[in-house]
C-alpha cells in the first residue's frame, strides 16, 4: 500500500466530479494485491482504507467510528439532534479484482453531501450518517451483507463462524480489523434512523443505452436461483437412431430456449441459464444427463414468482414430451426489496431540478439494501458505468459524477423541506 | 490371467450358440485388468489372447500365423489354394472394461465356420482365412485400423512411431508381441482375397426393438466431426435485460434443435451434439461463449454432406438473427463404406435360409471394413445385442449367436454355390 494522495483542497466544490474521482482513485491504493483492486472485507487493504475514510470523514466534521462489523460510521448532526438520521453510504469492500468505483463511489458521494452542507454550516433539521458498509461483496466468506443486517437489527451471530479460504473465521478477522464482534447489537438502527439512501453505478448497460446519466432505482429485485437436471438415456451417436433417442441436451436446449422465451415476456424480468455441464459428455455419447442453472430476477415478487412456475410448468411439458425426467432443486431465494415510494418522489425530483432527464430503473443486482427490506424505507440512485462492474474497466465519467453529487445534495434539501 | 477353460469338446456342434458363448467366456479370461475386460491392442493380454485363438484355429485345421501389424490370421485352404481367398473375421483388442462380444464374437464367428467345414472334411472352391485383427479400438494409441490397412495395403509407416500414455511406440509393441513391425508390406491381400465379411454384434438397439436377431448391414456409417464455437458478449445475469442481450448458450440451444431437426430428416441420418462447454460459466453470468461439438453421420456420403452443409447454413442464420457469431472447425472426416450388393444379396440368402426375416441396417459405428473401403468388397452381418456395446452389459444371446453361426456357414455355401 502506498499513501493515498491528500483530499481536496479545502475552499473547491465538494460536488466536483473531479475531484470526487481523484478521491476514488486515492482510495484505490489499499489494496490486497498491488496492481490491481482487491479489498476483500476485513483485510489489511481493507483496515487501511477504512482509516483513510474516517480520517476523510471527521475532516468534513463528521463524528466517526467503526461499528462492530467493521463498517465506517460518520455523523453530522442536524438541528435536533435526537431526530433519525438519514443514513446515506454504500461498501468499501470489494470483489477480487474489481474497479474503482463500485461501493466506494456511494460512500464518496455521502461524504460529498455533508462537505457540501458543512462548508456553508448548513444543518438540516435531521442528522445525516455516511457508512461505509464493510461486508457487501460476499468473495470472502459464506455469507455477507452482514453489516447492513446488523444495521437492520437481524445480524445472525453464526455469521461469525464463517471461515475463509485460509481457514479465518469472521470473529478473528474483525478482532483483527479492531472492533468488538460481539457488539453488533449496537449496530441496530431501526429506531434512529429514517432511511437509507444509496449512490451506485448500475452495473448494467440501460443508462448508457439510453444516454442518461441517472436513473431512479424502483426495487431491488429479487432472485430465485436453482439446478435443473435433466435425465435422459446415453447412447453411441453413430449407432443410436434419431427417433429411438431420449437425448437430455436437446431436451435441455428446448429447455433452455422455453426460460429464455419466458423472460422476455416481461420488462424488468430477466430469466438466465450460466451454467451447463454434461457428466461423462464425449463427442460420439448421445448426452443422458444434463444439468444447468436458473437465475430468475423481477422487481416484483409476483411477477418473479409466477415467471418461475411458468419456467418449471414448461419444463415439466417439455421433459413429458421427450421421454425425459426433470427435476429443479431451489438453491436460493431472496425477495425483492421496493424501494420507498416517497423517497423516490423525493430523489426523481432531486434528478430534474439538477437539469437531467428522470428514468426510473430496477437494480438486477443486489445491494445492502435488500437486508434492509422492512426495517427502514430505502432508496438508490444509479449513475451510468460503462462496461458494467465487478471488473477493472468499470466507469463512470467525473461529469456523471458531478451530476449525481448534486443530485444527492438537492436530494437532501428536498427531504428537508418535507420535513420541516 | 488365468487359463482359460478348454474349448468345446469335438464332436460337438460348432454352430451350437452356448458352445461359442463359452469360448467367449474363456477368451475374456485374458484381460490387463482382473475383473474386467480391458485388452488394449499389443497389450500382454492381447498377446496371451492372440496365442489362445491361434491355438483354436490350429486345432480347426487351419494354418496359422501372426501378421506384422499383430493380427492373427488362420487360413483353410479351398479346393483351388490359388483362388482368392473369402476373409471372415473381426478384432479381438477391446476398450476398456469392455464386454466380451465387440469383435472378439466375430472372430469365434469366422472359426465356428472353418470348424463347421473340417468336421465333415468340406473343401469350398475357394481359402477361407479367418482374421483376428489387432488394433480396431483405437484407445491405446492416436491412430487405429493399423491391421486393417495392412490388409488394404495402406498401412501408414508413420503408425509405427504413435506413443501411448506410457511413452511406448507401436513399433516397440509390436516387437513385444513378437512380429516384424517392417513387414507390413506382406499383409496386403488386394491381390489374394476376394472380400472381407465380419459378423459383429449391432451396437445399437434396432434389431432388439424389432424383435429380430440379425440384421444385413447395408453400409458402415461415413462421418463428419467438428467443433462449434459460438460467441456473443458475457453479462451479468441482474443487470443485462433480456432484450440487451447477445446470449452465446440460448444461440447455442436453437443451434442444437436444428443439429437435430436436420437429423431426423431423413432415415439412417444422425446428427448429434455430445459435448457443450461454458468457459467462465456462471450462475449469474449470461454466457458470452460456448463450444459444442457434432458428429454427423449417415451410410451415404452425399447424404452426409448435404445434410452437414444444410446445419452450417442453419447455424449461420440462427447467428446473424441472435447478434452472434459462429465457427466450425472439422476435426474428423470420413467417407462411408458401403457394402458389396452381392455379398448383401449372398448374407440376406443366408439369413432367409436360417429361418430368420432379413432386414437391412446402416452400421453407425466403425469398423474394420472401413479400411478396406475400395480395396476389397466387404459385407457384415449383425447380431442382435442389449445394451449397446463398449459397456460389461453388452449382451447377445447364445440362440442369436447360433443363428449368426449358422447363416455365415450358409454364406459361405451360398458364396460357393454362386462360385462355381
Amino acid at each position: 500500500m502506498t499513501a493515498p494522495r491528500s483530499a481536496p483542497a479545502s475552499g473547491a466544490d465538494p460536488c466536483d466530479g473531479d475531484a470526487i474521482l481523484a478521491r476514488l482513485r486515492a482510495l484505490a491504493a489499499f489494496t490486497d494485491v498491488p496492481g490491481e483492486m482487491t479489498r476483500l472485507t476485513l483485510s489489511p487493504a481493507h483496515k487501511a482504507a477504512a482509516a483513510q475514510v474516517a480520517q476523510w470523514f471527521a475532516a468534513a466534521g463528521m463524528a466517526v467510528h467503526l461499528d462492530a462489523t467493521g463498517s465506517v460510521v460518520g455523523r453530522y448532526d442536524g438541528l435536533d439532534p435526537h431526530a433519525p438520521a438519514l443514513l446515506l453510504g454504500s461498501h468499501i469492500d470489494t470483489v477480487r479484482n474489481a474497479g474503482i468505483f463500485d461501493g466506494n463511489l456511494g460512500v464518496m458521494l455521502g461524504l460529498a453531501v455533508v462537505e457540501q452542507l458543512a462548508t456553508t454550516g448548513r444543518r438540516l433539521p435531521f442528522p445525516i450518517e455516511v457508512l461505509a458498509f464493510a461486508d457487501e461483496e460476499g468473495v470472502r466468506f459464506p455469507s455477507t451483507l452482514t453489516s447492513s443486517r446488523a444495521v437492520a437489527g437481524r445480524f445472525d451471530p453464526t455469521a461469525l463462524d464463517d471461515v475463509d479460504a485460509d481457514g479465518i473465521t469472521r470473529r478473528a478477522a474483525l478482532q483483527a480489523f479492531g472492533v468488538m464482534a460481539d457488539a453488533t447489537a449496537a449496530c441496530d438502527r431501526t429506531r434512529t434512523a429514517r432511511a437509507y439512501v444509496e449512490a451506485h453505478i448500475e452495473q448494467g448497460p440501460v443508462l448508457e443505452r439510453l444516454g442518461l446519466p441517472l436513473g431512479v432505482v424502483t426495487a431491488i429485485a429479487g432472485a430465485s436461483r436453482g439446478r435443473v437436471a435433466v435425465r435422459g438415456q446415453a447412447g453411441h451417436s453413430g449407432t443410436l437412431p434419431m427417433e429411438m433417442r431420449n437425448d437430455a441436451l436437446t431436451a435441455a436446449a428446448e429447455m433452455i430456449l422455453a426460460v429464455e422465451a419466458r423472460g422476455r415476456q416481461e420488462p424488468s424480468l430477466v430469466a438466465t441459464v450460466g451454467t451447463l455441464t454434461i457428466p461423462g459428455a464425449a463427442v460420439n455419447v448421445v448426452p443422458g444427463t444434463v444439468s444447468f442453472s436458473l437465475d430468475v430476477r423481477a422487481p416484483d415478487d409476483h411477477q418473479r414468482l409466477a415467471a418461475l412456475a411458468d419456467i418449471l410448468a414448461g419444463l415439466d411439458t417439455i421433459a413429458a414430451r421427450r421421454g425425459v425426467s426433470v427435476a429443479f432443486e431451489r438453491t436460493y431465494e431472496e425477495a425483492a426489496a421496493p424501494c420507498d415510494p416517497a423517497l423516490q418522489a423525493a430523489l426523481a425530483a432531486a434528478v430534474a431540478r439538477t437539469g437531467v432527464p428522470v428514468h426510473h430503473l430496477p437494480s438486477g443486482a443486489g445491494h445492502d439494501g435488500l437486508s434492509l427490506n422492512g426495517a427502514l424505507p430505502i432508496a438508490m440512485l444509479f449513475v451510468r458505468s460503462r462496461n458494467g462492474s465487478h471488473n477493472p474497466r468499470e466507469d463512470a465519467s467525473a461529469a456523471d459524477i458531478g451530476l449525481a453529487a448534486r443530485t444527492l445534495c438537492a436530494f437532501v434539501e428536498e427531504l428537508a423541506r418535507i420535513t420541516e
